[in-house]
Formats: structure tokens, sequence, C-alpha cells
């Protein structure tokens, strides 16, 4: 998601000054949100000639949108009234109901009544910092961890934990008692990491289940990515090993599409209640038409044919960038091989700022997201994500080269 | 909106107990939501037998539904990519134009730069406390006031001020330092307010609009019912008065549909800004396919002539209840002839409590909302509203009738 974090905001209004403009005492929250650097420069990538591995869109090219059309045509003949009425915070009990059996699998049970309809991911994010989150309060985040979390989270002005992290992931160990103290959650990606493409292994997720099982506080496992295993071999959720203590985030974003706007919040039914009573104060509920749209596509099983087609788009790109970064990269830079999701986590030598080095790419024409701002807390400023989703495999090969050669010049 | 805050919210999971269940620790703001006493009453009032003057839903018979299928159909065949995938925060900038150009009269000249579209009215307003509201800094309301907009600012904590009202709405006069001390935001509906149906006279909105100023704090002008004006001779906006000075939010839930979830803050640049990055926290954008689907319907002029076929239904549901209210109503009830809108505000002699009013009233099947929980402080506990738009005019009467005699038996 984060390319949209910097492509879109409009800053050009950030330079205006009138003398009439009102001067407005502002809350404490949106008096820390300041413009960021790393949008000022990027915004430059929307200009044709730039290879931006900054995006974190997914390919059009898999967007099912003859089957929207079909659904959206259905549904304003057949239920028009119910479609574009007002409707329940909750969501559209059939597709609450379609995530509930989705995800009652290895024994676990899924109930509807768990399931809350969000306008995306981003919502969930927001309606959990909004209903566990108080200034000040600890808010256990991976090191390094998704940027957007951090965003939602801030405006709840928590005080950050980073938690230990390895190439696999966060580590069960560090959750130590002084480390976890009067934490209001855990908030963890365990399948393809944005941004760093990694995954949780199994003997992992067993350890971090039966942490939320006595922990006085919520485990967030955030999946947006899980569906995008290149082999079509999940792993499986923390959600089936503890589905009464672990608050699971779905999304639509990555295997239909995002503009839609539809994710979802699994949670025990207590914490979904208030969060519903959230939701109700922030938008009354997500668009009913946009829902149905969604069940009518996904209801017979379309995903079983669409996400194997998406996966393999993106693990052909995966590997052409792969084998790009193989090529061209000079001794000292790093990189996982994800097996899955939409990106690489390169480390560079420890004395390259990856902030100056996408001032000296773009002027190059090649664009990436630092690493800085991943981290809740001390950020390891030689890293930076590439995303491989939104270039094709020609334009990868060139880009990679054309970083390396920066890099190169600075090692 | 209101119905909707009561009947759809799914109690059901409050009762469950559940000795597994996780005790996760919760924000301030979220230990304060409780359920309410009305909705557990409202939630029988989905059953068809009983007539209901509850709802603030649109009459679906006002949905241009056909339009919206061709909008959708030509949307996903000639532009699917840019609909379906992430968009600008600030939302579609034709859409935005279009707001723009149609709040530039009577010599106010308003800016695409300065239009946020949310998804809803409603996020309008969670938007603004997240940016405005500290826990404790008074915000003052109308008396009584919207109770969404209670719900949404409420989650930021402030200390309401009540600002004092008569007939036709706010006193502006009542806004004295005293009053407006320390204040982050006046909160204020000119038109067809929701619940009492009133309307701001012009002198008061100029006397509002220029307060505003040289206030040191946002003066917002809600206006969702401004197009439902019987006589179709609206009042000038506070905002066409002091653009750059007043707030004004607006939405296409009563003119097109409410489904849809599209409404528009119309912000100062500065502040304009600080809700773009709040927003991008909050869900990242509001839907592009929703988006683009009301601009695809209203830009050649659609509204003109939708909304007084909207407008003439409304004004003869009106009249219906006018007339039942006359004719069944004992001495001591009094209430107000609104000029639009969707709601008529009822006093009933001072010893009569509405909300155990409700309760007999349910009983024998017909419904309203009780005037109470729409006052920030000091309620007026004799208060009720009615809405007219709902309920065809035979049932109206019915329902008046049935009213009245339950308030006889109580005078």
């Amino acid at each position: 998601m984060t390319d949209h974090l910097f492509r879109y905001i409009d800053e050009e209004t950030m330079n205006q000054s009138d003398l009439n403009a009102p001067t407005w005492q502002l809350s404490e929250r949106a008096r820390k949100l300041t413009s960021s650097a790393i949008r000022e420069i990027l915004k430059v990538t929307e200009r044709p000639e730039v290879i931006s591995f900054a995006g974190g869109l997914p390919s059009p090219a898999t967007f099912p949108a003859e089957e929207m059309r079909a659904a959206s045509d259905r549904i304003l003949r057949d239920s028009p009234a119910a479609a574009l009425q007002y409707s329940a915070t909750e969501g559209y009990l059939p597709l609450r109901e379609w995530v509930a059996q989705r995800y009652s699998v290895n024994g676990a049970q899924i109930r509807a009544s768990q399931v809350l309809i969000t306008t995306g991911s981003q919502q969930a994010l927001d309606l959990l910092g909004k209903v566990l989150v108080c200034p000040e309060s600890p808010v256990l985040v991976e090191t390094p961890t998704y940027l957007g979390a951090l965003q939602s989270f801030s405006m709840y002005e928590p005080r950050y934990v980073q938690v230990p992290t390895d190439d696999n992931g966060l580590i069960p160990e560090a959750l130590t008692p002084e480390l976890t103290k009067g934490a209001r959650l855990l908030y963890a990606q365990p399948n393809f990491q944005n941004p760093t493409g990694r995954r949780l292994p199994i003997e992992r997720r067993r350890a971090l289940a039966e942490f939320a099982k006595s922990a006085p506080f919520p485990v967030i496992e955030d999946d947006p990515y899980g569906a995008l295993d290149y082999r079509g071999e999940p792993l499986p959720t923390m959600l089936s090993m503890s589905p009464d203590h672990i608050v699971h985030l779905g999304s639509f974003s990555k295997v239909l599409a995002p503009g839609l706007r539809i994710g979802y919040i699994i949670a025990p039914e207590e914490l979904h209640f208030k969060l519903v009573q959230a939701k109700q104060a922030t938008d009354l509920h997500t668009p009913s038409f946009t829902q149905r749209i969604v069940h009518e596509v996904v209801k017979d099983g379309f995903l079983d044919t669409h996400v194997p087609k998406i996966r393999a788009l993106y693990r052909d790109q995966c590997e052409a960038m792969l084998g790009s970064l193989e090529r061209y990269m000079p001794e000292g830079v790093t990189w996982n091989r994800p097996e899955g999701g939409m990106f690489i986590w390169v480390s560079l030598p420890k004395h390259i700022d990856t902030m100056k080095l996408l001032e000296a790419a773009v002027a190059q024409n090649v664009a990436f997201v630092p690493g800085g701002p991943f981290f809740a807390n001390e950020a390891q400023h030689n890293t930076l994500r590439l995303s491989f989703v939104t270039v094709p495999p020609a334009k990868i090969d060139e880009g990679v080269a054309r970083l390396a050669e920066l890099i190169r010049a600075r090692v």
C-alpha cells in the first residue's frame, strides 16, 4: 500500500501562504503530522520516464474488471434499494458469512459475528488504534514494520516498542515481560511482510499464537499478502491456532482490486462489538454496493482460479528482480528471496544513507522507498524496499542496473 | 442518518458470555462507549407491523438506480484500471472540481484544492474531531444537535458546551467570549437541522459568518439537507459569506443515495491539508469507483431535475404528518413546521419522559426517537423527533393517531 502514501498527497497546498488564512489551534495529534521528505522526492516518480520500485500498487492486469462489471449490473438491476440504502455497520451479512466460512479451516470455527467489514485494511488499523490505544500506551511492533500501521496508530499517540526480528521475522522469545509490560497490542504481518517480504515460520506462529492465549493484550495478525504465496502452500494463520485470541485483518485489495476499499477484521465478539461502535462513529458503514460487488464476484469460488494467476505473475516479476539484483549489485549489498508478496528488502553497507541515495536515484529516473520510515524508533538508514509488481521485467532489469551503478559508486 | 444509529447495531453479541473470552484493556474513549437503551427498544422497529418515524432513511423511491447502473457500466468498460486502483486521498479530481464549481456562487470562489471527498459526511465529522479536538477541549454545539456528530467528536473526548438556541436555531449573540473560551470548533446545521428541522435565518447566517472571520476556531457548517428546501428557495450558505473561514460539509446521501457513502469537506487549504493527512491514516481514500459513479451521474446537471422530485415527495409527506399532528395531538403538545428536510421536532408537557413513552409506543407498534440523546449536556426529556420520509402518508396518519392517543393518556 505504501506507494499510495507517497505518491498522492497534494503537496502544492503546503506552499501557499495566505495572509487571510485563519490560524486555528489543532489537536496535539494533528500538530505531529508533518510533511515527509520522501514524499517530496517521490512526487516526481509519477513522470512516465521514471522506473519506480517504490509502488505498492497491484498490477491492474490482475483486476477482474469484467466480472465486476457484470456483478455491478446484476446488483443494481435486482436489488438497487438495498445496495444504495444505509446498511449495517458490521457489513453485508452474506460477505461476513463468506469470510467466516473461508477462515473456518484446520479445525477453527470462525463465526460471522466475529467479522467486521472495513473501508480497506487501513481502516481496520485506525479502528484498532481508536479502541485500544491511549496516549503514551505501549504498542509493540516489528522491526521494521508497515509504515501505514505506524501512521494509523500514531493518531492515538502511543509509545512504540520495537520487537526484535531476524531474517525469519519476529522473534517470539523476545516477548519478555519487561518488553511487553503495559502493552495495548502487538502488531505483526506474518506473511511476506511489508516492507521486508519475510514470512514467519510455522514454529514461530505456534509460539506467538500460544503467547496470545495468555497475553493481556491482543496480537494483531495483519495478512494482506497471505494469498500471494508463490508455491500455493500457505502456512496456517495464527487465527486458526488461537481463534479466540488473535485479531486477524484481511483485505480484498491484493486479490481483487484495492480501489473498492474492502477489508475486514476478525476479532473476539467483545472486541468486535467495540470496533463496530467505533466504526459507526467513523463512517457509519462501508458502502453496501461495493461489499455486494465483492461478494457477488467471490461467492462461487472465483478466487480459486483467479489468485493463482496473480501469484504466477508476481512470482515471475520477483524472479526477474532477483536475477537483476544478482547480476548488477556490488559486494556488500544483501537482500532476501521472498516466497510471496510484493517486496524485496535490501541492505547496503552501513555508511550508505538510502534517503540521500534516493535523491541521486530519482535524478537518474529510478525510485524506491528508503527503509528508515518503516522503523518505529531507531531506524536502519542503510535499508530500502523494492516492489516488483508494477514494473514489467524488461524495465525491472534496466532500473536495477541503474540503481546498482549508483550504489557501486558509494560502496 | 440517526435511524441508522439505532437500527443496525448487532446487539446479540453483547449478551454472549464466554469464559475463555480475553480481557484486554481498552482505550479510555472505548470504555466510554456504552450500549444504548434506545437502541434496544428500537431494535423491534424492523418488524413490518411497526410504523416507524424513527428512521432517517431517504426514500429508496428517490434513488436514481438506472442512472447509476448505466454509469457503473460505462466506468468499468472505459476506465476499469483507474476506477479499481488505489487513488488520491483528496478524492477524484473531476468530482472535487464539480463540488468547487457548485459552491462558487454569490461571488464566492471555491477552489478544488479546498475540497476533500469523504466516506460519507460521518467521516468528515470524525476527521474534524481527529484534527481539532484534544481531551477536555471545549466543543460548541447547538441545543439540541445532531447525535451522530456527538458520537464522532466524543471519540476525541471533548468537553461539550451547549450554545443556546430558539425556534430559529442557534443564537449568534449567545457566542460570548465567556461561552466560547478555548473552543476548538463550533458545530452547526443551518438547514433543516437534525433533529429539530429548524432553518437558520439569513441575518443569523450573516452574523455567524462574520463571527467566523475573527474566531480563533472554525465554524463548521454541516449541510446534508440544504437541497431539500420545499420551496426551492435556498438561503445562502455561510461558506458563500466567509469562504476562507467556514468549514462546510456536504453529502450526496440525501440527493442521490446514502449507500454510496460519498460526502465532502470544503475547508481553507491549511486545514484541508491536515484533514487529508488524517484521512490517509484513516482509510487511505474513498473508493475511486463510487466517486466516479457520483460524478458520472451528476456532471451534466442531473440534480437540477432530480432534486425537485425529492423535494416534492418529502414536502407532501411533511404536509401529511403536519395534518395528522393537527388532527390528533392533544393540547400542550407543540411542534414546528419545517420548510425542508426530513424531521419534525415535538415538545410534550414537561412531565412526560419520551424515553418511557417510546416503550409504550413500541408496544403499540409505532416508533420515534426520544429527544434526550440529541442534547450534549442537559437534556430536555419531553422532546421527540419524527421523520416523515420513510412511511407513506396513509401510514403516517395511522401512526400519529396511535402516538397521540398514548400522549393524551399521559397529559
